[in-house]
């Protein structure tokens, strides 16, 4: 059978491309080997937000006298958490389901093989294409540290379906997986420690801002140990021991269980990538234009696999690229804006450049830094919090970057990217006539 | 004394026509009669907002057990709620008066009387200026209801303040202050009873949306009577009788309360404005020009005095506009995109133009109209809610109007209000990339 668009993997990446190709008409075939969604939906983005989410209630039913409304005793109940993370990530994969079948995408469930840029095998299937879209997105990365092959630890797939709450918890890893991972326990009870390698948590955010989140937490409860590298793993009789070394030297912690979130990576390997021989990088990332074709035009990658971006939302468009692009469509992407994300409570996002990358690329910038207090809605709704806002404009006076600390910054943070992706001079942007009172004020508060 | 601008009046147009001109050097004298921030920060925006997120509060740990928390008995503390909503408003009227001060700007407290459009008079002193920007606002509208005038009614501003629930309360007016009042005392557990005299309570705002929110406080026990009519009101031994007049009959309902909130319109008189002589419309509001000039070049009128929009956001950006014509500065105002919204729970916003506007200018357009559970994140946290996210293009495939109901549309309307305003096309906006998981994302969705 032949298609004029075959995609391989069915994430954010894959089913968008697929939605998007099947709406305009084209003849597209969908291989995903695990579940439709992909990592994001069914075990990433999702699934922690619905989590975090039952966090946050629990949070503001417990902190309810600082609005002057009492409670009784909080409790949680941690099998129906889950139920309802499970019920929400079932409704949302139907609801691609259904989109697929409006778009009249057809839908193998098996594990693709390329056999060369217009054919891919699955299971004794050939299937013929014009177009190929790799979406096979990424992997947890676990390190080779010594013992952790012979000790139970988590991913983030276990995490998300914990029902029995564990004392205490160790998290190797302060990324975005593991501060959203550490919030929801610490918001439950669990005693929380992050080690993180390099000098601070939440790498390629704004560092000042990031340093006052985990300030924050570290208040609350988790315990930070920056610059500490793992050395040995093992299970003991009261848990599981984690060695490290620090520079005031070795040390030891050990507590119920192990969550592994030092990092993801692509997955290019069980479906017959080299069968292509696509250009690839020095980083071994598969090398494509802005039209994310890779160096066989008619074989497009998109999502994680680039090794690029790992964001949903980078994912999404990208895929739109590559389908534009086959349609003949006018488009080319552009990582100008893209928005990050840190789902703790306060919320932290940034988009556009960070001060590292801006002294790194000796551009003129400089600093607005606001608190959040600037913005009356957020004082309304955050009593006895603090949150920043913080703005890199360049000499000619555009927005270069922007990164906001406090809630709601996941639903803020797009303006100012659109500002930065459009150009928009600062005086060009305070011309937005925002509502008043909201928290997306700042962004006026600051120019 | 002479200054290059005297500003009459200190809300959200006045204090910041006065920043403004102050930060660019210009010597500035802001008249202000009662409190800095206006009614807006004093008795409107800031403190329904403060005491909305109370209820708020109070509303989610009641129905916290929809994500599995539970919680004991749920209660308020009246008295605190507006003590906490004093707090903040004083903080926030602290924050404007210290910015005037950093702004070099001269505040007098009094009652300015306008001489000419030189010469301004507080109480003995004689003020001179090269420039008059007239910011007088806006106050309640009681209608001549017969005996009105012998019943205690509360306006807002009494409403704000009640430190004792009310058992039941009538609010005679359907509009943005009528319908957040009612949220907030339904949310306590007074019960309320809307009187509008249109066919739909939030005039101005997307009329099928508006019905669904209706809809959704009817079943939380709001009960509205629409097309009706107040024809008189009474002080009885039950309470206040409110007679009226519907398409089915005459009828009388009785409550321990009644709040009237059927508008509000331009403060005209008191401060001399008729010694200007000043151009006015049909409507007897004074004519301005983009640059919110008068018939006299250097009076310039901004905020609820234009009788135009009567909205904080759109008195900001008015006064911006003046300040930048009185220095050389490019620019003019537009009401292309100017956000509405109504703090109710759910959120209802819109921005650009509604369907009956549309409607009457003759303009074709389509409409795109999706549930917000397109968006992950809003059904991740809106268990049991619905909400609509409506969107009116263009011909030439340009948002004209876009409409949403649910949780934060506060936050997220001014995403389409930018692309509104820039008059970007669909395919451009969709270029723009939203974090993934957000409510944010339902432009995207929906385009």
């Amino acid at each position: 059978m032949k298609y004029q668009v075959i995609i391989v993997g069915g994430g954010p990446a894959g089913y968008t491309a697929a939605e998007t190709a099947g709406a305009a008409g084209l003849s597209v075939l969908l291989i995903e080997k695990n579940n439709i969604g992909g990592v994001c939906l069914n075990e990433g983005c999702i699934p922690t937000k619905t989590l975090l989410y039952s966090a946050k209630i629990h949070d503001n039913a417990k902190h309810a006298s600082k609005y002057a409304i009492s409670v009784g005793n909080v409790a949680f109940d941690l099998p129906k958490i889950i139920a309802r993370k499970n019920k929400v990530v079932r409704k949302l994969v139907l609801g691609i389901k259904a989109k697929l079948t409006t778009c009249n995408v057809e839908v193998i469930h098996g594990e693709a093989m390329i056999v060369n840029a217009q054919t891919i095998c699955v299971g004794d299937n050939l299937y013929e294409c014009d177009n190929l879209i790799l979406c096979t997105g990424s992997e947890t990365f676990i390190p080779p540290i010594p013992g952790i092959d012979k000790v139970d630890y988590w991913t983030h797939r276990n995490a998300l379906d914990v029902k029995e709450l564990p004392a205490s918890l160790t998290i190797v890893g302060g990324g975005v997986i593991g501060m959203e991972f550490a919030s929801y326990f610490n918001s439950l009870g669990t005693e929380v420690t992050i080690i993180e390698m390099l000098d601070d948590i939440l790498q390629g955010m704004d560092k000042e801002l990031a340093a006052l989140l985990r300030a924050d937490y570290a208040k609350r409860g988790i315990k930070f140990m920056l610059k500490t590298k793992v050395t040995s793993i093992a299970q003991t009789d009261e848990g599981i021991t984690v060695n490290y070394d620090q520079a005031e030297g070795n040390g030891t912690i050990t507590s119920e269980r192990l969550l592994m979130s030092v990092g993801r990576r692509a997955v290019t390997s069980g479906f017959g990538l080299e069968n292509l021989k696509l250009e690839t990088n020095e980083r071994n990332h598969v090398v494509v234009n802005d039209k994310m074709q890779t160096s066989i035009p008619k074989v497009y990658v998109c999502g994680d696999l680039t090794g690029f971006s790992l964001l949903a939302h980078t994912a999404v468009r990208e895929a739109e690229v590559a389908v534009h692009h086959i349609l003949g469509k006018e488009d080319k992407m552009s990582y100008r804006a893209i928005p990050g994300v840190v789902y703790t409570n306060p919320e932290f996002a940034g988009v556009g450049m960070t001060e590292e990358v801006l002294q790194r690329s000796d551009t003129t910038y400089r600093v607005i830094n606001i608190p959040m207090a600037y913005s009356g809605r957020f004082v309304a709704e955050n009593e006895g919090v603090n949150g920043y806002c913080k703005l890199f404009i360049s000499h000619d006076d555009r927005i270069l970057g922007a990164h906001v600390l406090g809630n709601p910054a996941s639903e803020i943070i797009s303006l100012a990217g659109m500002a930065i992706e459009l150009q928009l001079t600062t005086s060009a942007f305070k011309r937005m006539i925002i509502p008043h009172p909201t928290v997306s004020e700042i962004f006026r508060e600051a120019l």
